[in-house]
């Protein structure tokens, strides 16, 4: 099997606070073309320790996919190394020398000198189009079956050119077999639950392989199969996604990345249905994620965020004796607020959420995490006690996502697991 | 001058969707001892060729640390490919072994025998403590001044150890010179007007060096000063902050790393004053930032979000006519909104905003990215005009970040810029 290596070029890319996110990128689409990456490293804008680690990247792997280091000025190394590391010179492309002239020529200006070098191309390689910006990336076919792809650093150039022009040509690295990818997402149930119920299903597979990657209140499921044409590599993960559809039914949200507010969004729409939200210890995080989705305005008018009591109920009619008695985290305040939120809003459907984010104000019968939502329907009013896990900010996070699908679900007339 | 390299092992941390976070937080720890990284790379759990990586990275740099792979189990290698690199045998330390065994005995378990291995410490090495999980590191000589550390992987074992165990042992590698890092976080002001008003007082200049990191709405500038004592480090990031103290004055909100809503949070119960928000085009996110902060209820009682006109009128207030007349995108609205969230939640401050967060809902007078924000407080009410870059999403950070900005302003009697 072909493998790959990635290299991230640039000097600020080692600096403290720096995300490197290409090789994020680059991971994701060569996994989808089944070419496995087995090598990962960032390097300066030091020539010699870049054509270096480019020779050293070329006797491991078939593939080197190089980002950064190909704008026009003296840091950028990237060319003059992959002639370094391969023995070879580079000459001007007249044609690609053209295009940065016009390019420049469109904005009213001439081309500065240093960015000729943007034109040179290495022997044995073909210019990649930038659709975005002005440096071309390089195709280097590096003999013996070896390819070096130079791309630019910039995300936004990166990503269009290695869709339009690096991926045509990796076909051949590819392999005789096809990969495909299929995720299923789950809400509100943690990764150990979801682990449970499916991994008897997938442990001893190999293929598709299955990975689970999780977040506060989400878990991704990733099935990737080889076949020897799409429909059988297809037709493999379905087996095993039937297998989980099975198992975790309504408890999937989506299959195509569709964030969890804009699943709730759509079937808001599809019905005709209008939501509104109250908050305490969310303190507005719900409607934010809803608000996220363009168009929110069709479904969403208004939420209430009631942080204190004197809040809840002059803003949702919260009974005040309720403090006194049962407190502003229980299940009676949860029902008030989801049932005022729907009046005062006039909307359809009311979430509400209360509850201790912490780090204080936790107690041995109400600890840190204990959350109480509320919802209600034009039918009837719920509400339900969750006990989350971690941090003041990871509190509210599973809180806003397990609410979230608590409409999903309402929306679907289906129960909460 | 000391060069570092890092190398992340795990086939894990190879697959897709995943972030490798030691790297960031030792490059963050390696820059503030003034040691530069030049080499940073992810290995899977293959033995042959993490040894390989280990090889070369100590050919090129006097300290290699190296993070994961030191459990107990068969794909973790890290601990057999450091003796094959360096051509050296491991032995079994009692006394770890004894430590491991009365780990397990805490928690009523007997030591798996796989777990021995983890006792297992390279010839010319110490041992680190975990504090935290069983697998101890490992500080090797290297020999010709070289050093290479073996740490853990889960971030909760790695961090307290690299602060106890790591870092007195770097003081040799640190050098005679000593560096400070000292940070400056800017609000409100584009990464482009903030280089402007200060780039000629550090363009020139390599000690301290400075870099510029931009987020939406926050700009960070890190001071890094390399000096013969700790004081001349300081006194050297002190010389060149003051200059960017006297320019930017009162637009940097933090020295300390202390988020945004939290200097504003602090202001606010320094004052004994209250805060409400009303906010349309932001969905939540204002309120649910000033939530994140322990302790919010102590300044913050609700917030609106009125994502109509309607909910704008019946929730704040706002005349209905002006939605006809100027429109709910307005400095009018603006300051209806700001004034109706303070008269009706009885705060003593409230900031509103309203605005066009795209993609759609846009036109030639009133495009997308264009934001009014109000405020009012006990002296006025007043309104500002924003045009903000960027996607809906990055609108709506943009937008909470001044909004919370101005606020900040307003209790330190300052104009925004």
């Amino acid at each position: 099997m072909v493998r790959a290596e990635l290299l991230a070029v640039g000097e600020e890319l080692l600096a403290p606070g720096r995300v490197e996110t290409n090789s994020l990128f680059l991971t994701e689409k060569l996994s989808e073309l089944g070419i496995p990456i087995v090598f990962r490293a960032i390097v300066g804008d030091d020539e010699e320790l870049l054509a270096e680690a480019m020779r050293q990247a070329l006797t491991r792997s078939e593939l080197v996919l190089v980002t950064g280091g190909l704008g026009p000025t003296a840091d950028d190394r990237t060319r003059d190394a992959a002639c370094r590391a391969l023995g070879r010179t580079a000459s001007l492309d007249p044609e690609i020398l053209d295009g940065l002239k016009r390019r420049f020529a469109r904005r009213g200006i001439e081309m500065p000198d240093v960015n000729r070098r943007q034109a040179m191309v290495l022997e044995g390689s073909e210019a990649l189009r930038n659709s975005v910006g002005s440096a071309p990336g390089l195709f280097v076919d590096a003999g013996e079956g070896r390819a070096m792809v130079l791309l630019p650093g910039p995300p936004r150039e990166l990503r269009p050119m290695f869709e339009m022009e690096v991926k045509p040509r990796l076909a051949p690295y590819a392999g005789a077999d096809v990969y495909r990818v299929l995720k299923l997402w789950v809400a509100g149930m943690p990764e150990s639950a979801v682990e449970q119920t499916i991994s008897d299903a997938y442990r001893d597979l190999r293929n598709p392989e299955t990975t689970i990657l999780a977040g506060p209140g989400q878990v991704e499921i990733r099935l990737t199969a080889r076949g020897a044409s799409p429909e059988d590599a297809e037709r493999l993960n379905e087996d095993l996604a039937s297998v989980f559809r099975a198992r975790l039914g309504s408890a999937i949200f989506t299959e195509r990345e569709t964030p969890l507010e804009e699943v709730v969004g759509r079937l808001l729409l599809d019905r005709g249905l209008r939501l509104s939200v109250a908050e305490s210890l969310t303190g507005g995080l719900i409607a934010h994620r809803v608000t996220e989705v363009p168009g929110a305005s069709r479904y969403f008018d208004e939420g209430f965020v009631t942080y204190s009591n004197e809040s809840k109920s002059r803003l949702l009619g919260v009974p005040s004796e309720l403090f006194e008695s049962v407190g502003a985290v229980s299940e009676e305040v949860a029902l008030a607020m989801a049932a005022g939120a729907r009046d005062r809003a006039g909307s359809d459907l009311a979430v509400a959420a209360t509850g201790i984010a912490g780090p204080s104000g936790g107690s041995e019968t109400k600890p840190v995490g204990l959350v109480y939502l509320g919802l209600a329907t034009p039918e009837r009013v719920e509400a339900r006690r969750h006990l989350f896990p971690g941090t003041r900010s990871y509190v509210k996070a599973w809180t806003g996502q397990v609410a979230l699908d608590w409409v999903r679900l309402a929306l679907l007339d289906r129960e909460p697991s």
